[in-house]
């Protein structure tokens, strides 16, 4: 089987007839605005024509956005779309991924038939990124995925770090393929981010989503903004056009607008991570300090998934992670309210052993 | 630059600012489905979520409509999806493609780094499939595509020449991929679809798609019907998962409840069609007899495209399809005053010279 990922609300359903309560996707939980929803609806008026394969009025929003010329955006069905696009474009001989991570890089590489290198993050160093990574990046690597914030860690690497990861990079000849699919959750989003290093470095990939901080996951968007137009075309060509359909470029041209909405996700966000991790804690978990919008865990009680599953909760176990064991979960950080359901449910659910 | 295709309306309306009639995209002219669309809306509800990375309702709604296990049946974004996923998973050292045909079988197979042998259709014969096709199927074959009716000829081939080859394949060990993504807008369609030889052809792989049949190209879902799961799951490995967003999967199974919206489409096409064509040939075009909802032909005018584009009217330029050549031009057929008011156009500017 392939991959398992959080989200998975449609099992759900389909073996308990009605919808969980999911922490297991780290999705906004302050649902699809209503001008992306607008949008969307709206543009069902023309989804009898083909998507513009170019995706030309997306493209030139995110340019004025990033600065980043049009040529060098690509968009896609979803952040995963674009990771395999990559993977495919250059076919690496060997591929360098530090470990745990969000498994469809992996999945990806293989698939275009590379030898996937694991970088192994420490548990005792609250798996947060060391230097030692420097020296893994050699002229046989090819390209090195670097997810920022990491999932399911929810660590960043620092900028000083990310710098000499960049220049390593560059002396190598590795493309950096930096997946910032939840980087606009951070509490400091440009302080980690490497867009405004795409003038100068043609060897990088940014990849982002709307998917988290718009609530779009249904939608599928992504885009990869790249360092040189190289890299970009080498995108387009490896996967199908129309990958975008008309809707999702309509509602990530909307969700461009949405400032508002952002800002009151980043501060739920900010109140709400430190005391859902304070109430985990309490309950005996041991929690990693992340920094986005959702936080890993470990309990003994490796049944927890199935135990909140029967209640109704979804959350995401992470035993199938490379790096990872059984009793280690992610939730994502939700409305107050939901984030006391899932600590009180846990209560009850550890209390009855 | 990648390969072009019908459907820029886009295009045209970055240049010109208005929407053309655009007849270069062979899609239902009877627009999106009063029922797909609402479907499609409701979906918007729900688009929050991850879509069901399985599609379950709707491959269980395509199972029971085709008689194929649910286990043996992918679902992807649009056909394009499939096509490159088959290719990636097979990754044949050669493949097989008669040409002229749709251009996305070269691309992806040579995305996947794979040899691509062209078997020239004969514009004498009227481009239509011969038999001489079978001494090319070889144990080193690999992959066979196969364009059922033809994109853009818009031949069939006949019901015995297809049990040959797909005997052939059986026997060499090929992989036989049957395109049937016109296939509901033939008049016969039952007489040359495969779907019937899922059952005792573990080689066989049927793509379709809701693209075309019931105008939802910008909402993008084709699937596939494997003859064993084994080909099914090496597809569903062979890309990104969530590749279908849940608008597609909504408006899919939505769609598959419209059988009076398809029989009004079929008896269209076979009323104006045989108008379409005489017309053409008035108008001193040699056309090619296509049996789908659209007709390719040529005149010595290279230049049509861009005189009926400047009035507001997109063709399908046809001479970047290997085989073809500069002055082939294919025309979807669609309702009668649009095909009228392209017969008259063309007669305009032909009187232009």
């Amino acid at each position: 089987m392939r991959e398992t990922h959080g989200g998975d609300w449609a099992g759900y359903q389909f073996e308990y007839g009605t919808l969980p309560l999911d922490f297991s996707a780290s999705v906004s939980p302050l649902g699809l605005p209503e001008g992306v929803r607008r949008a969307a609806a709206t543009a069902l008026d023309n989804s009898h024509r083909y998507p513009d394969p170019e995706c030309r009025a997306l493209v030139r929003a995110l340019s004025e956005r990033y600065g980043v010329p049009g040529r060098r955006i690509v968009c896609g069905n979803g952040a995963a779309d674009l990771i395999y696009r990559l993977a495919l474009a250059l076919r690496p001989k060997r591929a360098l991924v530090p470990v745990p991570t969000f498994s469809e890089y992996g999945a990806a590489l293989e698939t275009a038939g590379c030898q996937v290198e694991r970088f192994p993050l420490n548990e005792k160093e609250d798996f947060v990124l060391t230097p030692t990574l420097l020296s893994r990046v050699t002229p046989e690597t090819g390209l090195l995925f670097l997810c920022q914030p990491n999932n399911p860690t929810g660590r960043t690497v620092s900028p000083a770090l990310l710098a000499d990861i960049l220049a390593a990079c560059a002396e190598t000849g590795t493309v950096l393929a930096a997946d910032e699919c939840f980087a606009d959750l951070l509490d400091e989003p440009n302080r980690y981010s490497l867009t405004g290093r795409l003038g100068d470095s043609p060897n990088l990939v940014v990849i982002r989503a709307f998917t988290k901080q718009y609530a779009m996951a249904g939608l599928r968007l992504g885009y990869a903004l790249c360092g040189s137009e190289e890299l970009a075309e080498s995108l387009r060509r490896s996967g199908p056009p129309w990958a975008v359909s008309a809707v999702a470029q309509a509602a990530g041209l909307a969700a461009l607008e949405e400032r508002d909405y952002l800002e009151e996700l980043r501060s739920l966000i900010r109140r709400e991570r430190p005391r859902l991790a304070a109430g985990l804690a309490a309950l005996g978990c041991r929690v990693v300090p992340g920094e986005a919008n959702f936080l890993l865990f470990r309990h003994r009680d490796t049944g927890l998934g199935e135990k909140l599953r029967r209640r109704g909760i979804l959350l995401r176990e992470c035993g199938d992670f490379p790096g990872l064991a059984p009793g280690w979960y992610r939730a994502a950080v939700r409305r107050k309210e939901e984030n006391e359901t899932l600590l009180r449910t846990l209560e009850e659910v550890l209390a009855d052993g």
